[in-house]
Parts: structure tokens; C-alpha cells; sequence
């Protein structure tokens, strides 16, 4: 009897479900829904008051629907009738956090607090809590406490206890109000099975969990606040459980919105970014998983913690159960390209692009492609949003070095993307100088998707295998996984993600190997690449900083 | 009685007269004629054999042409008699240079030459005397020529020595039967007057002629090729006078060319960027002429001869009588802008410039002056084409750094300007370092007349007054103060060059004066960019040079 598995990926604007078959990965039936709220960051719904800048909130409510129409038409569209559905798994952005009353409701939908911007999500990228976040990082270094070393030194404003503190300090009465402050992921699963469990993903790198150390000490919860200082027992208590583990069975009610039956397995969430490991096939240490867009998340499993400086985080079962998961990150990728071909490109490349029916993006690969290593002369580094992963550094920028009269948009462009993959060399050697073994690397993302030049040029640069994940909807597929893991074998799931991984990820489409000749030039390159990086980024010139200092002060 | 003297201005394409009045400097009249076979590059007059690369020849009798068309045009234009005309000034392109007979005949007209192309004139950017000037510079290097360091240590392939040696060695038949190997500026003013003499200004800048040490000596000519050890006193004999100084007076024959009375006196040539300087108005020390076009030109005047590094050279009497001329010069300017605004424009801001009818340049020029000193972040160098001076280093390259995101044209094009007045910075300060007094820049050229935006910058950057010399024709006007001068007092002229441009250069246009706080800002930004022009200039990190090495390698 054929088995399914829903996955289901809470994105940014809109919320997707998949449903997977269980023996073989299959991917029947796939369906997404739009938030009607979307990302709120003009004003609250229904109310006129502006909101604050760098908010960026939204509505619980919108998950809930994402529940009651992308389920069933997913499995409508695949014919599968809901006694063959056997487990459900979540993945969600993160840290994507809100304030609850201790049944789970959200105080956002109680008419006493809906015009407080605080009590509804806090989205991930809402970025007002700098000022908590630069208070936690300082109290943090003068008390020298011990998980800092875990988060590449710096706690970032989007994380848990940033958020947290800033509705304490800007809503003290939502605080208050609040049974518990929970991230969505595992509050989308609450209101599935009535259970709250939290998961070691987003508790591990967004909530400076460390296994068997905890959450930060309530000594240093309460230095940061006095009102913080049981946090820990209270608004952020409940059983922490690896991602896919079974959080409870399908209530009555939540069955009834997915047109499913109750009492099946839902598995605790995960982050989307970490549910495209499984999701790309990967259960082992060595491979590392890109996901590719406007920025770069970098993935890799390993048996051993190692502390490897400026990666976002290293959590124990923080991606797969029993191996500590490791993310380093390039916080510039795939928006470098678009400004390049947004404010860069002369019209007539626009227009040739036009005259062939293809896009611009099309016409500067396919020309790029034409290219060798080391024709253009050129060589950048890739800062134009700073760099995460190794130098923790928002202040620094972008170079593009070597231009001549002759240099032409396609070089450029190729320049840009070779400085992004010398971006990932630099974390692929962080990686293995602190002891993370790197053998391959694993693309998925949209960026993969288009960009077969930019998966080549990986290839050569980093000297690896780039094998192309098969599936377009990684994260989720990832996220049916940990559904039939929940579910476990008896039910006709799995009693391991491994097993699950292995099963449902479909073949492979394409493995791009490295090219001996452009590897060899590209070690020469990146050579040039590591000094500028040196030289720019670890203090023999820091003009980049002065730079800025200077436009602050004009 | 109103007199006026005529300046002829030969450049790359055409020729222009211009008739001005001695008394006032009022241009009365000015034509110019384009040359029929203007720059040969392809194929010889007349001929079908494809020329070699880096070929660019004229026709001798174009220059003749432009004195029967474009003097008498500008007479006519102006209602000028010949009666009132005292005296004709020269400034021409250089190196240009063409083997003739003894008698003047251009080889090229007869017959038995005409299809040999290095019996025509091979104009200054005749560029295929590479490996003859490659092989100058070693065997000067190796004998330790003392002229060397006056022309900061590198001869051009554009030299006199180079192309001569070129003949020498790709036709030697040409080279045996040149009576004379001339410069085109001394060879038109002995068509005019029947007498060879050469001009200081030429001889000295383009033809390592050093005062009292005169040429390279017979013994390192006969050592570069022993067909060469009587260069100087043969193809290379003559009288060596500085620019104004009276060669002799009109023939007959060329009388009738030009409808001018025979025995007008005719002044001996100069350089047409060195007849900028009295063009400009300037006669004395301290006042450095910039000539701002693609690239750019400095010529300052000194009382005394310093070596200084990097300068194109220094010559006694070369610029002015009396005094030393030096020249200097950045290699990439106004075809640094061009080629941003031609290659990295996007095309929404043609669309914008469209839309209110003027052009992407002015279009970038207001929004770029909007903005403050130090507010984009970005800083540049500005080496697409190398650097000349100071560091005489062709494979130096371009550098932006500082994007952001955020980075926008009109950031990166005044980033650029910025860049190019930081050169000149780099350059004035070369000077004042090794003894030659900067105390105010001019500005000419083409540049300079349409990028105000461009004026006010390098004011801000160098802190000194940037004077917008007055006329359109700046050295054709400096060549008119040569002819004036060559009439002398008696004949209503003048008996110095200095009287004559203080009289025939018009009241000033424009200063541009430095704004004190932008200038603060700019010593900020200017301590950077000196910082980067040492790092990859002086040797610290040699990436740029790498960088073409392993592009000549793939």
C-alpha cells in the first residue's frame, strides 16, 4: 500500500505544501498559498498607524490558512486520499517568533492587545532589536560566557533573545501578557497536536542553545534584565527534541482544516534553510549543502563539535539527530548579481538581450560561459553586504580590481560570480583548517536552479564535485521527511531521517566535476584573492571602515 | 594700425587656422581643413596591401592643404588684409615624423617610394616601434645613459629614436635615401620658408635632446646599429631653436599657398599640448596647464632643471625661452568616463537623460554633483590604462572599491573624477617634492571647456584655484603668440613671448575655488588613495601584474 508524507515549507510570503510519496519520493501533488498579510511593515492590519522602521511582522493567522488550502489542494491534485497520508513535517523561517498565551493562542488575535505591534510575529528579518542585540553581545563579552565562541562571536539582532528583549523593553505589558514566547515553527505544530515542543534547529542557531549546557544562564538573564531572569522556566520552557522527531498526533480540529484524520504523526519543525540537508539528499558528514539565492547559507554535518570562527552556528542534532550541523553563511550572492545587472549594465546588452528573447541574466552566462579563468584580468572581492563567514564584518565592502579600457560586462560579471565562489573556498578552508572535513558540495536554491555557469565555476574554483540537488522544492521535500520519520516504520515511514533521506530523495540530475586546467588557474587567482582578503579584512588596511566613518560624518 | 598673426594648429585629423589680433587677442577669424586621408591605418592611398597593426601614417601633402584652404578662409572670415598679417605661428602633434631629401621632398611623393609606407609620415600614434624602443631602453639601461632619468627612465615606441630605428630596420632602402629625418611641425615651417631648423620643444620631449648635451651620443647610437653612428650629423643635423624663435620668412611660393605677402616672418613650431601653456597665458613658474582630454597633460615652467620621477621629461627652453619646460601626464582620464558611461551605464539613466534631452553626461554630471566628498563610500584608482607618472608602469590597472548594495552611477562616475583629480594630487605633489613649485592649476582642453563638475573637484581635491583658460583653441591661440613673437616689436609683435601672452591672452574665464571643508574631506579620502597607489604601485602586492601574467597564460 502506497504511503505519503506532507511537507510543509513556511517561506517569507507564502506558504507551500507538498505531498511525497514515501517509497520512492515522488512528488504528487504541491500546492503553495499566499499570506494575505504578508510581510507587515507599513502598519498593523486594519490600522493606519505607521510602524516603526525595520519592522517586519505578520499575521499567525496566515499560517493557519496556509493549514486549510495548500493541504488539500496538494492533495487534491495528487488523488491521494487522506488514510494513505501517514506523517506531516514543517520547516519555517527563522528566528520567526511570537508571543502566546499558554494554550497556544496568540496574543495578537485577542482584541486587548491586536494594536500592539509586539504581540504579533516578530518575522525574521525584522531588524529593530539592534539595540538589544549590541546589549546582549556586549554583557556577553564582559562576562566572557562560553557560548559566544559557538556563534562566531556575535549575536545577531534577528535571533530569540534580541527579539525578546525588545518587546520587553519597548511592550513590557505584551511581555507580561505572554505565557510563552515561541518561534512559529513550533508553534505551527502546537496548534496541529496541541503539544509545545521546540526544536534543537531554531533553539540551537537562533536561541543560543547548546546541548546539555541549555539556553544563556539565568545569571546572565538576569544581568541583561531582572525581568528576564527566569525566562528560562517560564516563556521559554518545554522539551527541547531534535527536527522530525514526533511532537504529538493530529488533533481533531487541526485534521478537519487539512481535510486529513487525526492522529497522524507531526514531526518537530525545523529551519528551511536546514531542512534542505535531508531535503538534498545529504545524512553524512562531508558534504556540504548550499543553498544558493540572494545570499548563501553553507551546511555540513560532522560527528565531532569544532570551533570554527564566524559561522553562524554549530548546534548537536541541530540538523540531523545524532551529528553536530554546521552553518556558515555569504551574506552576498545572488543580490550582487541582480544590482550588477540592475544599475551596471549598459542598455546595449538590455537590448541584444531582447532582440534574442532571452533575459539579460541568459546573455551575460551564456557570454560569461565563453570566457577562460584569467581572461578578463579581473578579480573582486564579494563585500557588497560585508562578510559573514570567516571575518564576522558588516563594514566591509565590495572591490572590483584590474579593470581596463577593454574590460566589458561579461567579465565583470563572470569577476563577480568567481568572487563569490572564492567567498565559499575561503569557508570550504575555514571549514577543514578547524576540522569539518569538505569532499563535496550539494547546490539547491533558486540561484542553482538558473545558473549552471555560477555551479561550473564552483566547481573549478573549490576543486569539488558540485552535484545539483534534484528537487525544486528542496526545503520541503526535507520537511516530508521528517514527517515520515515521525511517523516511523510501523506506519510506513522510517525509523531514521537516514532511511527517509535515502529513500525519498530522488536520483541526482547533474554532477558538475571540476575542470583540472581552470582549477589550476583559479588556485592561482584565489592565491590573489586570500591576500586581498587578508589585507582588506583582517586590519593591515582598514580604509573600508574609514570609508564609512567618512560618509557618517558628511 | 590693427596687425594680427596667424597660429596653425595641426592635429590628428585636421588642421586649423586661426587669425588673431596682436594688440587684444581677439579671434578674428579661424577655420579649420580636414586632412583627405587623415589617419592611414588600412591600406596606403591609392593601394590595396592591408598595413600592418599598429600602422598610423599621413599624407604629407594634407599639411599643405590646410595652409592654401584653411589660411585664407580664416582671412576672408575675419576681413583681414594681407597686408596686416606680421607673422605665422606652428604647433603640431608629436612625434610625428617623415623622411624627406634633402631639398624637403617628402619621400612618400616620389614615385619610386610611394608604395613603401615607411616613407610616409608616421604620426605620433604610430605605435608599431615597440620592439625598437624596448631594445633603446635596454641598451640605455645597460649603458647607463645619463638622458635616461630625464625622461623618468623610459622611451616611448612614439619617439623620434624608435620610428627612425623602425625604418632602419623594416626598410633600410627608405632609411638610406632620407636626406632628413624630420619632425612634421619643423618640416612645414621650412615648406614656409625654405630653411630646416628644429624646434626645441620636439627635439627635446620626443627626441631626447638634452640642451648642451644635445642627442644621444654617436657612440650609443653606433652600438644600437652601426648604420646609426652618424645619425646626428646627417639625418638628424640642423639648428636647434626654441618654439617662436624666428626660422625665416615666407617664400614666395608658400606666399601664394596662403594669400599672405611673401617675407612675413615664420615662427619655429612647438608641440601642440606645449603651445597650451602660453596659449593659457601662462609665461612664469608656479602655474601648471592641464590639458585634459582622454588623457591628460601637465606642463609646469621651473627656472631650474630637477629631476622628478615618472615625468614624460624635462626641457631647457622646450615650453618657453629661458626657462625649463617639464610635462607630465596621467594616461587614462576622459576615456575613463567614456568608457563607464558607454559600458557600464544602465539604461535607465539613458532613458532619463532622454526624456529631459540632454545628454548621459550632463545627466550623471548634475546628479554626481549632488553629492558630497566621501558620501558615496567608494574610492577608485585610476589606472585603466596604467600609470605614467609617477610610476611609468603600463600594467597597472583599474580599482574600485567600497560598493555597497546601495552603489549607484552617478557614485561610481564621480568616484571616477575623484580618482583622476587624486592622480593629478599624486602628480603636483611629485613636483613640489622634488622642487618644482605648484601653486595653481589651468585647465584646457576638451574636458575642461564641458565637465565643470570635473573643474570644482580637482580644485577640492588639491586645494588650489583651478583657472579655466579662456579660448576654445588654447594652443592654436599659443601658436599665434609664437608668430607674433617670431614678427618681433619692430614689425608690430612683440620681442618675448611672455609680452606676447600677456597682451593676446584674453581675461580668464572662470576660477574654481577650493571649498575648504570639501577639501578637508578630500585629504581624508586622499590619504587612502595614496595609501592603495603605494600598496599596488610600489610593489607591496603586485596583483595587477600578476593578474595580466596569468591572462597571457590562458
Amino acid at each position: 500500500m502506497t504511503k505519503f508524507a506532507i511537507g510543509l515549507d513556511f517561506g517569507t510570503e507564502s506558504g507551500r505544501a507538498l505531498v511525497v510519496n514515501v517509497a520512492t519520493g515522488e512528488v504528487v501533488g504541491s500546492a503553495a498559498h499566499r499570506y494575505a498579510d504578508g510581510v507587515i511593515d507599513a502598519h498593523l492590519p486594519g490600522a493606519a498607524t505607521k510602524l516603526e522602521p525595520d519592522t517586519a511582522l505578520q499575521n499567525p493567522n496566515d499560517y493557519i490558512e496556509t493549514l486549510k488550502h495548500a493541504i488539500p489542494e496538494a492533495l487534491q491534485q495528487g488523488g491521494i486520499r487522506a488514510d494513505d497520508v501517514i506523517g506531516i513535517g514543517v520547516d519555517f523561517t527563522a528566528c520567526t517568533i511570537l508571543p502566546t498565551r499558554a494554550d497556544g493562542t496568540s496574543l495578537c488575535l485577542l482584541n486587548e492587545f491586536r494594536s500592539n505591534p509586539h504581540a504579533w510575529v516578530k518575522l525574521w528579518k525584522h531588524h529593530a532589536a539592534q539595540p538589544e542585540a549590541d546589549r546582549i553581545n556586549a554583557l556577553a563579552r564582559e562576562r566572557n560566557e562560553p557560548w559566544l565562541a559557538v556563534y562566531g562571536g556575535i549575536v545577531s539582532s534577528e535571533w530569540y533573545h534580541s527579539k525578546t528583549l525588545e518587546i520587553l523593553n519597548d511592550a513590557p505589558e505584551i511581555f507580561d501578557a505572554a505565557d510563552k514566547i515561541v518561534e512559529a515553527g513550533d508553534w505551527i505544530v502546537w496548534q496541529m497536536t496541541g503539544a509545545l515542543k521546540r526544536n534543537t534547529c531554531a533553539a540551537g542557531y537562533k536561541g543560543l542553545w547548546i546541548k546539555g549546557a541549555g539556553f544563556p544562564s539565568n545569571d546572565f538573564l538576569g544581568a541583561l534584565d531582572p525581568r528576564l531572569d527566569r525566562l528560562n522556566e517560564t516563556k521559554l520552557a518545554g522539551e527541547i527534541v531534535a527536527p522530525g522527531t514526533r511532537v504529538g498526533l493530529l488533533t481533531e480540529r487541526a485534521a478537519q482544516w487539512m481535510n486529513l484524520k487525526p492522529g497522524i504523526a507531526a514531526a518537530a519543525a525545523t529551519i528551511d534553510a536546514h531542512a534542505a540537508v535531508p531535503g538534498a539528499g545529504v545524512t553524512e558528514p562531508g558534504r556540504m549543502v548550499l543553498i544558493l539565492g540572494t545570499s548563501t547559507c553553507h551546511m555540513i554535518l560532522d560527528r565531532a563539535q569544532h570551533l570554527v570562527p564566524g559561522i553562524s552556528g554549530v548546534v548537536a542534532d541541530g540538523i540531523l539527530p545524532g551529528l553536530f550541523g554546521y552553518e556558515a553563511g555569504q551574506v552576498g550572492v545572488g543580490d550582487i548579481f541582480e544590482w550588477f545587472i540592475e544599475h551596471n549594465l549598459a542598455a546595449l546588452y538590455n537590448h541584444r538581450a531582447k532582440e534574442r528573447g532571452i533575459s539579460a541574466y541568459q546573455l551575460l552566462e551564456e557570454e560569461a560561459a565563453q570566457l577562460k579563468p584569467g581572461e578578463s584580468g579581473l578579480l573582486a572581492l564579494d563585500w557588497w553586504n560585508g562578510c559573514r563567514t570567516p571575518l564576522v564584518d558588516a563594514n566591509l565592502s565590495g572591490v572590483i580590481l584590474g579593470m581596463t579600457l577593454s574590460t566589458r560586462a561579461p567579465e565583470v560579471y563572470r569577476a563577480l560570480i568567481e568572487a563569490t565562489a572564492f567567498g565559499t573556498q575561503i569557508i570550504v578552508e575555514t571549514f577543514e583548517q578547524n576540522g569539518v572535513k569538505v569532499d563535496e558540495l550539494v547546490a539547491c536554491g533558486g540561484l542553482a536552479e538558473r545558473n549552471k555557469l555560477l555551479l561550473q565555476i564552483y566547481a573549478d574554483v573549490t576543486g569539488r564535485e558540485f552535484v545539483e540537488a534534484g528537487s525544486g522544492h528542496t526545503s520541503a521535500l526535507g520537511a516530508a521527511m521528517l514527517g515520515a520519520y515521525a511517523a516511523g516504520r510501523a506506519a510506513g515511514g522510517f525509523d531514521s531521517l537516514t532511511d527517509a533521506a535515502s529513500r525519498m530523495f530522488p536520483a541526482q540530475r547533474v554532477a558538475y566535476k571540476p575542470n583540472t586546467q581552470n582549477h589550476a588557474t583559479y588556485q592561482k587567482l584565489f592565491a590573489e584573492y586570500r591576500q586581498l582578503h587578508a589585507y582588506f579584512g583582517r586590519g593591515a588596511n582598514d580604509v573600508m571602515k574609514r570609508l564609512r566613518e567618512i560618509r557618517r560624518q558628511v
